[in-house]
């Protein structure tokens, strides 16, 4: 149940072995190749093979020389090249794509947030700008001259893994997208051949992200709660993503913690996302701002932000709003944590900025109403990842992958590999 | 996250190979030593080795000739030796104690229940029964001449699974109590030496008790469900329990599905015990017959059975009872399948002669509360395994770490090893 556990495995032993070396250099570099034959037991002569393979692939870079050897010649040394490769994630969310795109370090080289009504556009006209963005995000400049090894689509949604099919996304009015295909179908038709395309569920792969990159990174039992529209949640257990029998784990945005509640658009009364979903707060919070029509994505942003402006300076009604949702939110944190028990929870999305009125009465009342004394020990904290979790979350999952040999290595950089040369115009 | 990841492994090479073999043998007998070489790649003189070190240790044994070998000789073929050792599972319950042992096949030797008024007795009283219950089992004619490789002891506690530390038995009025160790000491006061002892949550065990030997062994994504006066989960994903960073995972029973509900023992108000645990449901179905003081394990029993009995000839107080407790077990359910995704629920305990009338309800109520459609495809069944479910779940999981290296294997039949023969009386 780990991520990418739904992607064939390209392996051969020469591709496991390579997958090996790649692994030891980026955990030892700077190394010896002598040092990496003694890390994974393989042999010398193997190990020198294998380096200037992963070398020729753009993926290994020597890196000067050992300056003191105790014995012989000064090894040289080796370590990740960072500037070969790119892997791309990317969020589509009810009112905006996030874009981010790392090097084999994991480090940022893009990240976008482009402000986009995915529920108004309907899923085919969505895809195209999925489709699109990703095009714009390889012809960056920062990109120049990367193989992009492959790409990440996170969405709010339960999502058919092995397919890449998006099962179904309330907040988005998707039912049964193929969206991996389609991606596929016009990344090729845009000139984009042979990246490999994940789709996965956004709040898991906000999960990978503060397991990996976030502020409390190698925390293994941890739950991230997208903070949007609708609430998910992404469960690491033991540093495994939970995702249940057949998906659906981490459905907390429904947690009925008021029966007889306000109606939620799943049908059922009382769910959490109808009393600390970012629309209810926001409906609260600056009620006279809040349009006839249904919250499109530049009302969300915008609105997110009147009402933290206020609550900053002091309006009660905007304060009330979010204290309450706090509570909401800690009360639905306790059920999550009688059942799973993770040592953090971390708030993502737009509970960020409205983190300094949520988090006291969410703590409080998490430890209140959970069993384990002192919420069994559980800390609530809010993301440094803001918007681009989930899309930061798939670009390192897609690293990862490739580094657990899930994913084609990037060919001879002298041969056709699928280098970031979009046509001009992709949809 | 396994069971048995608390105990210190006591491998070797030499004894990681012999769990090699004896796994090997488990999965493929009758099979030959060749066989047992091509399977796990060891040379034909090591498997024999290993193969009359394990025969010398009363694990495998030789069972005859293949009929029809179309080359050379014909192989002598080997079995597990299901002659030579036990495991024993114990668990205490508020009302009971129930005691199983099993063979190398994990087929039953003994199985016992104990009425015992646990709660009035105290912790000290009831470890001391608890070592009484250890002796008389081993010194059962069914164990005459076994080695017993392991107790396991379950709880409906929070465990400190690595010290085998009781860290709070509510149920019990249990609070830091050294189990592991206490009844190590009386053990060996009792002239029973070598014996590992583990501890652990009864849910848990019975769990594993489902995933290995219930009626849906081998589902991988499961809950089991206590039905005692509390109400405890385990949960296992992808085959592993699910135990929460610091051990509190499962929790359901203090799910809050009725906020202002009726006081709970943990102080909240609205818990799942307080409206779906079997005192509950005694007070709602048989009235008139609660006791002035505190149910103790004798009433309980006895309680259950005029429950079952009165819903059985359509008495209305009685089927109404159990009819309700089933809705709000389903509001339970849905929240735990919200949360996790489960394949399967077992319900186990006492809820097991109420299934008739509690199941229909808390089917529904789960389909209707839980956000996945059809409740994620989870289905609620009755737990074949009875009020022995815990104690079963803790033997079977003995064998399962003498497979896999856990345990100490037992020293060649001629040597002194800890073959069951407890002086008279052990208290």
């Amino acid at each position: 149940m780990s991520v990418g556990s739904g992607t064939v495995s390209f392996q051969t032993v020469r591709e496991t072995n390579l997958g090996v070396v790649l692994r030891t250099v980026r955990e030892l570099a700077p190394c010896s190749r002598a040092a990496v034959a003694s890390a994974t037991g393989l042999n010398k002569t193997t190990v020198s093979s294998l380096v200037a393979d992963l070398m020729a692939r753009g993926l290994v870079r020597e890196t000067g020389r050992a300056s003191q050897p105790r014995v012989g010649r000064p090894g040289v040394l080796l370590a990740l090249d960072d500037s070969s490769i790119a892997a791309i994630g990317l969020e589509v969310n009810v009112d905006y794509l996030a874009v981010v795109a790392v090097d084999l370090l994991q480090r940022e080289l893009v990240s976008r947030h482009v402000p986009f009504d995915a529920r108004s556009a309907g899923a085919e006209a969505c895809v195209r700008h999925i489709a699109r963005t990703l095009g714009d995000t390889m012809a960056d400049p920062a990109l120049s001259g990367r193989t992009v090894v492959g790409v990440s689509v996170a969405v709010p949604a339960l999502i058919d893994s092995p397919s890449g099919t998006v099962t179904h996304a309330p907040n988005l009015g998707w039912r049964n997208v193929p969206l991996r295909d389609r991606l596929s179908e016009l990344l090729h038709e845009a000139g984009v051949r042979g990246v490999p395309v994940q789709v996965d569920n956004d709040a898991n792969l906000g999960a990978v992200a503060e397991y990996r990159v976030g502020s409390f990174a190698g925390t293994a039992d941890l739950a991230y709660l997208t903070g949007e529209i609708g609430i998910g949640a992404g469960l690491l257990a033991g540093g495994e993503l939970l995702r249940g029998a057949s998906g659906f784990a981490g459905e907390v945005g429904h947690l009925s913690v008021l029966p007889d509640g306000p109606e939620c658009a799943c049908g059922r009364r009382g769910c959490l996302e109808t009393l600390a979903g970012i629309g209810a707060i926001l409906r609260e919070a600056v009620p006279d701002r809040i349009p006839d029509h249904p919250l499109s994505g530049d009302d969300v942003a915008a609105l997110v932000e009147a009402a933290v402006e206020r609550a900053g300076s002091g309006d009660a009604a905007a304060v009330g709003a979010l204290e309450r949702a706090g509570t909401w939110l800690g009360r639905g944190l306790a059920a999550l944590i009688n059942v799973t028990n993770p040592d953090l929870v971390v708030l993502g999305g737009y509970f960020v900025p409205m983190g300094p009125w949520l988090l006291p009465n969410c703590r409080a009342e998490a430890v209140a109403s959970a069993f384990a004394p002192d919420a069994g020990g559980c800390r609530v904290e809010l993301s440094s990842l803001g918007l681009s979790a989930a899309a930061r979350g798939g670009a390192t999952a897609m690293i990862h992958s490739l580094d657990a040999g899930l994913l084609p290595l990037p060919g001879p950089r002298d041969t056709e590999g699928p280098v970031a040369s979009p046509a001009p115009d992709t949809a």
